[in-house]
């Protein structure tokens, strides 16, 4: 288990580190599939769109600061919450920062690598 | 498993049941001690602030609709992605609804019964 949760850590690096660089592709790597994401007001999408938004997102200065608050491993399966703050800088113009909560269903797929599965992000604008 | 996951989909009837009649003492009962609910925009809270927040409700009509999307059971712990609207009428004035999804993290306390650990709530007000 320990090690298990030590993975999952890691795979919270990896990730910030992607998005930090626009490397979608990694991102994409840690994602199950079938991955569903979940935003306040929008309807659950999936791999596709997310590998979208991204590309769109792809001239923003990207930088994301996660404290991890809890994981639980069970098995092939695990919980995670985590408190996250996302600054998004555009080429030219103003610094948007959103901040909240995560609560992230992750699995272990067939390669027996971590995979983020389920993940509610209630992450808000934040007030300037 | 099956039965667990009957047990919990029961705990979700008995929940919208309490809900509506403003049951909070059975409602409390569903919830571990240290259950963390998580709203978009605020800090999470526990069942204290929970209890506070349906008493002051206790003169609204509230009529909640769920739809079950996923379960899956992990020895004693669980976790479920549903959809659901919440109607909300006070006694003098306007209807408000709120819909999107919830992602709960359930586990069985130590008297065997399965409670809400974690929740995860994206709901959002209904656009008139």
């Amino acid at each position: 288990m320990q090690n298990d949760e030590q993975v999952i850590r890691n795979l919270v690096d990896t990730w910030l580190a992607a998005a930090a660089r626009g490397d979608v592709a990694t991102m994409l790597n840690l994602l199950a599939d079938d991955v569903l994401f979940m935003v306040p007001g929008k309807e659950p999408f999936g791999k596709k769109e997310f590998a979208a938004a991204n590309q769109q997102m792809k001239d923003l200065s990207v930088k994301g600061n996660i404290e991890i608050l809890e994981i639980k491993v069970l098995g092939d399966w695990a919980w995670m919450r985590n408190r996250l703050r996302v600054t998004m800088t555009p080429a030219q113009g103003k610094t948007v920062s959103h901040r909240g909560y995560v609560l992230t269903i992750l699995r272990k797929n067939q390669s027996g690598a971590w995979v983020i599965y389920r993940d509610a992000n209630l992450l808000m604008p934040e007030q300037a």
